[in-house]
């Protein structure tokens, strides 16, 4: 099979280094682009030593030249941006025949007055967002297919959806409600989640031997989660989300447990069971057999995401864990790119499809 | 004012070591005996190079005759062992006149069937347990007064306890629940609360750089939480805690977030002014500012706990914050010797009463 | 090409694992057994749950029947056990055909004196030692490709060894010394170093935001060192080696800082030249360009060690990284055997060669 | 005795927070303005909660009216500003009668030349600078007594200078070098020495896990251990300093490693004993009994310097730790001002004089 090109649009943060880094090792993928304002010029491998011999590109400014050029070459291009980016330059690569995966928030809430609420920007291509699919393959599989743009889910939210996934798929089959209104998510997030920006509360000083919350009902994942549950999974009964994400001292590493209450209707079921059914096919999705306790080292650098469930009477909690930079960010937009693009799901992401055995 | 006499048995865990460190300022207290099976005749600074100069003390071995000059020598035995040793020793060291403040857990859980439940053990005098005060000076200062036997609590019971004070007495005082029945403890700690001993789960290799959770609904803080409630606060209304710990990659820290849903009454109330009003007096309970959000080094060596009250419609979430050696453990052992011996509560414990400012 | 069948000796330890790990992604290897005393009968992905789908092999114990059985389906043996092992069992495996790689110590010292003296063991097999291979492929390829048995090196004594073969080849064929008689080895070491074992030095809570030292002179590594120049190098001059390890609170990673002086003749040459073309064939062996500085996690999980040179006058600085765990055991391990069996060297260890980039 | 009054200039680094800490426990100091141009008109206590209930003061912003003011205020003006602040105010400041001790480097090369080629500044008084005294208590003491000016040493040349004094003192007494003249330091700090300033390379999620190198030979510091070898030291023979620093995973501490060669004049000496007697009564330099390992943690937020000495044949190793914000920056200011203000020295700064123990 001949190499699609790809091109990264920020590609000296930590999900577009991660990007590199897995791409590199992608069967079917060569990295013709890297853009870069403030490294522009210099090689990527100058900056980050550990890609050398792995990818010696030099950084691209992002001027309209090089974006044009990138529209002519590229299949796919990964935006790994802050928001407000990607969708400045997403009608014109689409309109070039590109496929766009952006792992910003761009293309995320679909209702145009929560992503002005919640980004503080309007929307510049509202046209192109009503046609984005929300590319979580575990729900979205079908769409991703013939989608043109992608949005990459954010990384809690990737825990939270399909932490609550089989919960709400069993309830929507019921006539009342299996759990009580409120779910309650207490998330705990490694600092690379804080993007590679010099700011002086990221500092080594400030964070090692420290753990902090920050941000209680006030986080922009919060109506991506609620957009989950309602929109995607389609929820019959009405669930108010109580997210609130804690800071971790250690770089990789997302655990969100999910607490939930459980009705007389829910407390019947078995829960284990129904997550091990509900996930039994998915390859990046492991339930762990019952009592197991999971641990975030576990899927360091990983794209599988693992799933404790742990029933007890009326109270039923879901453990989820994920490494932020992969399964939440850019392991989980090369899955979207090779669902896309007709490869194997796994290629690149697995031990057996080009992708290697965990670093824990 | 002349200084009492103490000892502390079993000074080479967490807990005691750092008992040696602060009662080393403390003004009136002056450390006769140390003792350790492992370590006895070798000086405490030899293994703690840190307390050089500070504390020189040779440990003893923990032998009758040992106990016995103790008993004669000292006003106040600080047991820092697991559980199972304390009992053995105190109706002795009693019946000689001695205070008994235990780090451990023989004197934690009054109901004798929920001692045998937990720990697998049948108590060896009961009569004593019967008399011993649970030392939370903040709810049992009083009591601690004249106490003969003090049960330092656990560290999560400390935070969970102080956290759901104004709650449970605000709701005693009401006709109707203001909170629903479930109370959700998601918690997280440094490692040191797991103790200093020789466990391959326990090194640096398996725990920096990762996030886990080590028992859901199943810890033994999870009776000494309820007991808390219904016991020692007397709740009127009948409380559910789910319990779920985590580990954190730190040596010191504690972080709780206790989070509750509010009812139809509940939700009318002012929380942040409740907790600001129920602790005004107290100096090692902070209530933090509207808004403002906790970190764990800002009580990192410090007997202070911090709480940071928000509320949004129906969910309160109560953070929690200390240090789990100090507050959680040493340190309030100190405190509660303080009131016991009639000394300032403060004294080696704070900035202007021989204690030292936080290194954060 | 058909897979070889491989067994690992002592398969929970930290470089048993990255074997594990490592294997896992190579081409042409199958590993067909994993021995463990403490783990016999459970999966490894049970104990390492990050393995779960990528090896789910069950522990034997490492009784006789067992070592018969892996003496005659296994083409290599890995012994990634304490010393005092490998030498019990490698007469008997090499007798059965097997090649043998030993991970530990057994085979390294060919002195059977200084092996007595540093491991306080009587050799049970001086004539296997007589013909083991010490396997640092960057100066034995020719005889590992024939070996029978593998000293697989010390992760210092690679780092020392690579670090100085361009000066004392430079010097061999000189008059006079380049370099005084001494040779500073300032070493750090990640604290996976000291293995997987249960004990208080290497918790947690005794090494997190601590550094120490941890031998001056008396590291069982100083007279591997010094074999290597004087043995394997050939030095035509006497050196003394200062070799002082210290230990870095991380879990991989080794940097070898070397100090040394140079003598008239030894200031006039290009020692950055002298090193970029002693290496420029060497694939895992990467010099950096001139004043670029090392640091450990630009080879974390990856087999290659990187090389500063810094001259100034009469000083010249040396820096080696490289992770203990890969290039210093496992990975350098693979290595071997790839020469061994007449793989490409890279096989399982580089990106385009079915290894991973380096997750930094 | 009434308290002195005292001021900082730059009260939000790391080295400023740590006065801050330190002199809240002094019995003779009263804080009274705390400057600070990014957090004027904020409390510290906001910024810094571990301060609140210790110092609750609000930042002034640096204008000639607060700079006017604190001269006339205060006894004694800290500055914990960069290279550059301190010169500009410090000839009006001593001419309003105030002590002036400066953290930054503006006072520490005395030659012109040095200043201007080392840190590229125009000094801007020196005839000041002429008369500024090198505040390392332990070589300049009496003239600490009655200084204007104190120019607070950096932290590496306080481990460099006192690691090497009794070296240097012996053998101005000797007719022949005791040591060869080249003079190996590998230095080893934690990143809280690099400041508090929001720079990428700072960021947790590029020094977790992480070790590296940051300059050979070009550091700031040695030129400034070469002038306290050669000028406060008096060095008969010229020596030839090789200063590496690296940077450790951690916050607080410094390791310094000093190689020494010895002379067959040197050799023959007790160097143990050698150090033991010039420090004998310096209760902030600590020897450590012969064959002890000095790790960072025993020093951990205390002002005690401890140093080892490993003496083998014609290798002499001097291992020198501290926690580089106390004894190699606020802590050290503190002891000059103690001696500068006729205080006991030990003010502040140790467990029976108003300072606190150590936590490990």
């Amino acid at each position: 099979m001949s190499k699609i090109h790809v091109a990264i649009i920020g590609g000296t943060g930590y999900t577009g280094v991660e990007l590199i880094r897995l791409l590199s090792c992608h069967p079917y993928v060569s990295i013709s682009h890297l853009t870069s304002r403030s490294e522009k010029g210099r090689k990527v491998s100058e900056i980050f030593p550990n890609l050398h011999g792995v990818c010696d590109i030099v950084y691209s400014d992002m001027t309209d030249d090089v974006m044009d050029e990138i529209g002519k070459v590229c299949d796919v291009v990964f935006f790994a941006t802050p928001h407000g980016v990607a969708m400045n330059h997403t009608p014109r690569l689409i309109a070039q025949g590109v496929k766009v995966i952006d792992l910003g928030a761009d293309f995320r809430l679909q209702d145009l007055g929560e992503f002005g609420a919640w980004y503080a920007l309007e929307h510049t291509c509202p046209d192109v967002l009503t046609k984005a699919v929300y590319g979580l393959p575990e729900i979205h599989r079908k769409q991703i297919k013939s989608a043109q743009v992608i949005a990459n889910p954010g990384c809690y939210p990737t825990t939270a959806i399909l932490g609550l996934k089989p919960v709400i798929d069993v309830q929507n089959g019921a006539d009342k409600p299996l759990i009580l209104p409120n779910i309650i998510i207490d998330a705990k997030s490694g600092v690379s989640g804080a993007g590679r920006h010099a700011k002086v509360n990221l500092l080594y000083g400030e964070l090692s031997e420290n753990f902090s919350v920050y941000g209680v009902a006030s986080h922009r994942h919060s109506p991506e989660i609620n957009q989950g549950i309602h929109v995607f999974l389609k929820s019959k009964f009405t669930q108010k989300v109580r997210f609130v994400p804690h800071l971790v001292p250690m770089i990789r590493g997302m655990f969100s447990s999910i607490h939930l209450t459980l009705t007389d209707d829910g407390k019947v079921l078995n829960w284990q069971e129904i997550f091990e059914k509900a996930y039994e096919h998915e390859y990046f999705v492991d339930v762990l057999a019952k009592g197991l306790l999971p641990d975030t080292r576990s899927v360091r650098a990983s794209n599988r995401l693992k799933i404790a469930v742990h029933q007890d009477d009326e109270v039923l909690t879901v453990l989820v864990v994920q490494d932020n930079l992969v399964k939440g960010a850019s392991g989980q937009a090369i899955q979207n790119m090779n669902i896309l693009c007709g490869f194997d799901e796994r290629c690149g992401l697995g031990v057996d499809f080009g992708g290697c055995a965990v670093v824990p």
